[in-house]
C-alpha cells in the first residue's frame, strides 16, 4: 500500500510500504476512507516532536472501513465504517476508566503517527479498536464526522468544557486558526452572550465571524473590547488556541476575577505566570490533551444537525495527492486553508 | 481607646486613638474580645502593601462584643458576641450574591487593617455587619473560633476546596507555617490517604506531624516521596502555602496528570509556568483570596468537636501587650510561634 | 390607587385601595410599568392557596419605576426602572447567602400576592429592594424582561439546570403550557440534540414547535417516540411542567437509567414513586421553587439577543383592564393565550 | 468442586457441581479464598428474584486467586489474588465508559449469583476479568478487602456520594443493618458534624454507635432529634438503607429544604411521594445500583489504614460450612450477625 512517510525534519513522501497486519487481538485493520492533516503533523515535519522517527507513517485523523480484526474484537466486524479517535484507549487503566483516555497508561493515548504508524495511508492498524473507534450512524458521511477525530473534541473538551463556558458568558478565544474556530463552534453549544475572537490576521477574523464569533478583534484592542463588554471586569472564560507565551499571558490578562483560562495550544516554551497579580484574582487555569470522550455527544449533535463541521473543509484531494494537500495546508497564509480533506479515490 | 497603629515601614505603636463611631447604617461597633496577628500584618510592616497608609489601625482577625449598631442592623444587637470575618461582604453585588465575598464590588473584600481601621484595638467599626459577622454559638469561647476569621477558611477554601481534595487522595502541601498547617487540618476533613507536608525547617515538619500530616519531608526529597506513594504518577493535589516562585513551581512538578495545584500563598513575584511540559498534562491551577463562605460550616465542625484549632495558639498576651506579641510572632524561627492570642484583659 | 384584589375563592375586583408606603428601610415603592398573570394566580382564585387572605392584592410579576425608597436603600434611586423578582431575598440568611432565595428564612421567598400585597396594581411596595430587583439595561423595554420575573427563571433553574440538560441530550418536556414552553426555550441554551414536547392538546403542541421543540407528541405515544430516539434507553432528562401525578409518573417512565427527572409543576396531590422499578435505575429526581438567581444571566442573553421572550405575549391590555385580561388568560383553551401583558397606560 | 446451589424458594445446598471453565477470552477462573453472604442472597432464597433459576450457584462477593485465564487477558496472570467486584463491567459500552458499570449494556452489571453462577463456591468463572477485578496490594489480606466487593462501595457510592455528604452536614441514616453501618463508616470520610443513625432495634443502634454514629435513635423520635440538631430545618442528607416504603417516606420527611435523599435500599413496592409538600422544597432524590467505581479509592484508604472494615466480620466459617453460615446470617435478630466470613480451608 501507499502512505505518507516521515523521513526526518523537512522530508516526507507518498510511498509504498508493507500493508499493516493484526498484531494484538484487540486490533482492527481499516481501509482509510477519509483523512486529514493536523497542525501537529507540520510540527513533526519541522522536527519538533523527536519521538517520531524516520519511516513513520504520519496522520492521526481518519474514517475507515474495517477489513480485518483480531480475535478479541466482537462488537465490530468487517465492513463497519468507523471514526478513528486520534486517542487510543486501552479501556482498562485507571485513567481510561475515568474517561481520561489521553493519559492512558495501558499503551494508548496519542500514538497514531507518533509512536505507531498513522492513518494518512491506504490502510491502517487500529489498536484497542473497541474502545477507540466509533461506528458511523446510518446515512452519515465520512467527511461529516472526520473532524471529530481530533479538532472538534479538542476544542470542546480542553477549551469549552475545561473553561466551563456557560449561558450568558463573555468568552474570549485567542487565536482563530482551525482550533480557535472549533472552539467558537463548540462554545456556542453553551450559549455565551458574546464570543470575542482575537487574531492579528484579518482573513482569520473573517473566518471567526463565519463560525459564529459575535465580535472579532486584533489582539492590540482585545483588552479594551472585553472590558467594554463586561463593565471592566474581564472575560468569564479565556481560551488559548495558539500555543505561544504571549497568547497565554494575554488570556490571563483578559480573564475576570473568578474566571477561567483554558489552554488548548501546544506549547514549546514556558510562559510567565504573573502570580503577583493573579494570586488574589480567584482564577482557574487548565491545560489538557484531548481525551475524545465527547465523540458520542458530538456525533449525536452532527446527526441531529445541531452542529455542522462542513465549513472546515476548504480543500479536497484524493488520498494519493497527499503531498499537494500538505503544500496547501502548510501554506495557509496564502491558501487560506482550514482543513484539507483527503479522500479514498 | 488604644490600638496597634502603623506608622510606615518598620514602625508601629500601641497608642491612643479616637473611639470608632457608626458611619453607615449597616455598621456595628464591637469591643474586641480576642484578636490575633497574621503574616500579612508583617508584610504590611515591611512596607509591602502600599495601600496601607500611616495612622492605620492594623489587624483583620477578631472576635468582639457588639456595643453599638447602625439603624439598618436588625438581626444583631448590643451584647451579641460575634466572629468578624477578615472579609467584609456588602451582600448585594454580583460577587457577594455568588458567595465570592473576597471579590466584593460594593465596598467590602479585605478592608480591615488595609483600607479601613483594623481590629487589633480595644474597639472596632465593622461595616456590613449582618453579612460579615457570625454569632458565637452558646458555650463556644472566642479563642475556639478566632482562627475562623481568616486562616482556617483561607486554607480550606483556597487550598482544600479549590484543590478538590477527595477521599483516598495523595495531597502534597508545600509549606508548614500556619497556613500550611491549617491546610493539613482542613484537608483531613476529606480523608485523603496521605498528606505529605513539605518544608525545609525541622521544627515546622514537627508541627506538620502534630497537625496530622502522614509524611513530612524536606523539599529536596519531595518528588521522590510523592512518586513512591503514587506509583510514580504524582500527587492528586498540590497545595502551595508559601508564596514564592520556587514553591509554586515545585507544586506544578509534584502534581500528577489530571491533578490540581491550589495556590494559597501571597506572591510578590511572577513564577515560571512550564507550559512546554504542562500543556499535555491535564492540570488545573487555581488561585484565590479567601471568601470566608465556609465559616458556618467550620463553626459547626468546631462546635461538634470534629476539628480543634487550639493547637494553633502557641502564645497568649493581653491585648495591651500587643507589641510584645508582635515580637514573638515576628520571630517565629526562634520562638516557634504559630498564632499569638491577644485577649481583652 | 387601583389594584387587582382577591376577595375569596372565585372573587376578584379592580378596586381602589390605599397607596403602598415604605414600611422597612430596605423597601422601595414602584409605579408598575408592566405586569402579567401567572397560572398560580388562577390557583389562588380557585381557593387552592389558603394563605392568601381576602383583600390581598394579587400578582408577583412586574417591571416598575421607583418612586420612593427606604433609608437603607443606596444602590437604587427614584426613577430607576427595575424588574421585580417574584422571589424576595433578605440577602442575609443562610439560604440567601447560597443563592437559594426561594427558601429565604429572613422574611423573603415567594411573598408578593401571597403573604403581602402583590404587583397587579398601579403601585407596589417592594421589600429587600437591593437584593430583589434588577435595573433594566439601557434600551431594554419592560416587556422584553417581564417574563424574567418568574416563568423563565423557573423553567431554567428548576427544569433545565436541575435537570442538568447538556449538549447532545434527548430532553422530554411533559406539558406545553407557558412553563413547558419556557423550558423548551431555555433548554435550547444547552444544545440538546432533541427536545421532545409532550402534550395532549394540539394547539399547545403547535406552540411547542414554534418555541423550538424538535419533536411534539401526544402523551400516548411519548414512550415510543423517546425510545426510538434513544435506542430504547429513555430520555437523558424528563421535565415535568404540569403538576399532576400522571405527568410526574410519565416522567419517571421516560427517563433513562442514569437520567434526571426535574419537577417544575406545582402539585396538589401525592404521586406514586415506583421504587420497585426505580431503585436500580440510577435516577435523580429534583423538585424546587424558583430562586431567580439566574435573572442576571437571562438578562444578558436577552440583551445580546440570544433569547427572545416576545412570543410569550399573545395578548395586551392596559392595566386598568386587568379583569378582561384575567378572562382571556383564564380561558386559554379557547383564547390560546400564553401570557397576557398588562401595561401602564 | 462444591458450591452453594439455589434449588428454588427456600431450598439450597452445598453440593458438587462441574468445575467452571473459560468461556470467553476475557474470562478468568479463580479459586475462591474468601466469600461472604449478602442480604440479597436471602431475598433470592425467598423467591423474590425470579431471574435466579434453580441450579444457580449463589454469591457475588469474593476474593480469589487466578488459576486460569482466557486468551484476551494480559494484565492479570495465574497466581494473582484479586478482589471480584459484584458488578461485572464490559469496559466498552457507553455506560461502562462513564463509570456506570452497574448499568453495563455489554453483558455485565450484576450477574454473579444472578444471571450466571456465583462465587460461594470453590471455584468461579469471572467474565470481563480485566475490567471487573482488582489485584490485592502486597500485604493486604482477603478479609480486609472482601467487603469492597459490594457493601462498602454500595453505601459509599449510592448513599454518601449520591447524597453529596459534605463537611459539617447533619446526615440521617435510616436503617442500621450492614448497609446502614457501611453508610456510617463511609459518610465519616466527608466529616459530617453529626451522623444520626435511625433504627428500631437496640442491638443495631449499638452497632451504629460502634461504627461511628454521633446519635442513635428510634424512628419514632427521629424527626425530633434531627430538628433539634438543625434549628428545625431538617437533615442535609437522608440515606435510606432498608428498602420499604415507610423508611423512604421517613427520609423525605427528615430532609431539609435543599437537601438530598439518597436511596440505597432494594425496594419491592412503590412508595408515596408527597409532591404536594415536596414540590416547593428543593429536594434531590437519588436511586442507584452500585457501580463499584470507587473500589480503587476505598482500597487505598484501607491500605493507608484510614478505614477499617474488620468490625463487619462477626462470624467466620470454612467455605464448606456455608450452610451453617447461612443459618447464622439469616437469623441476625438472634445471632446479631453483620457479615459472615467464608474462608477457603
Amino acid at each position: 500500500m501507499r502512505a505518507v512517510l516521515f523521513h526526518g525534519p523537512g522530508q516526507k513522501s507518498w510511498d509504498v510500504v508493507a500493508d499493516p497486519k493484526i498484531e494484538d487481538d484487540t486490533d482492527v485493520i481499516v481501509q482509510v476512507d477519509a483523512a486529514t492533516i493536523c497542525g501537529t503533523d507540520l510540527h513533526i515535519l519541522k522536527g519538533d516532536v523527536p519521538e517520531v522517527t524516520p519511516g513513520r507513517t504520519l496522520g492521526h485523523e481518519a474514517v475507515g472501513t474495517i477489513v480485518d480484526r483480531g480475535a478479541g474484537v466482537h462488537a465490530l466486524r468487517e465492513g463497519d465504517q468507523v471514526l478513528l479517535s486520534c486517542i487510543s484507549s486501552c479501556g482498562r487503566c485507571a485513567y481510561c476508566r475515568k474517561g481520561r483516555y489521553g493519559q492512558c497508561q495501558g499503551g494508548g493515548g496519542w500514538i497514531f503517527g507518533h509512536l505507531i504508524d498513522g492513518v494518512q495511508a491506504e490502510y491502517a492498524r487500529v489498536p484497542f479498536a473497541e474502545t477507540s473507534t466509533y461506528k458511523l450512524p446510518d446515512g452519515v458521511q465520512p467527511e461529516q464526522v472526520l473532524y471529530l477525530a481530533d479538532i472538534l473534541p479538542t476544542s470542546y473538551e480542553v477549551g469549552v468544557l475545561n473553561g466551563r463556558v456557560s449561558p450568558g458568558d463573555v468568552v474570549a478565544i485567542v487565536g482563530a486558526g482551525p482550533i480557535g474556530l472549533a472552539a467558537i463552534l463548540s462554545a456556542r453549544l453553551y450559549s455565551p452572550s458574546h464570543i470575542v475572537a482575537i487574531d492579528p490576521t484579518e482573513s482569520r477574523r473573517l473566518h471567526a465571524e463565519q463560525f459564529g464569533a459575535d465580535v472579532v478583534v486584533d489582539p492590540e484592542y482585545a483588552s479594551e473590547i472585553v472590558a467594554d463588554l463586561t463593565d471592566g471586569l474581564g472575560a468569564d472564560c479565556a481560551i488559548e488556541a495558539v500555543g505561544v507565551p504571549e497568547t497565554f499571558e494575554l488570556c490571563t490578562d483578559l480573564v475576570r476575577p473568578g474566571g477561567t483560562v483554558a489552554n488548548i495550544g501546544v506549547h514549546g516554551h514556558a510562559a510567565t505566570l504573573h502570580l503577583e497579580r493573579l494570586w488574589i484574582k480567584d482564577v482557574t487555569i487548565t491545560t489538557g490533551l484531548v481525551d475524545t470522550f465527547s465523540i458520542p455527544t458530538l456525533l449525536r449533535l452532527i446527526e441531529a444537525e445541531k452542529i455542522d463541521p462542513a465549513p472546515f473543509t476548504t480543500h479536497r484531494f484524493p488520498l494519493a495527492e497527499a503531498m499537494q494537500a500538505y503544500d496547501v495546508f502548510g501554506n495557509a497564509a496564502e491558501t487560506d486553508a482550514l482543513k484539507v480533506l483527503l479522500e479514498r479515490s
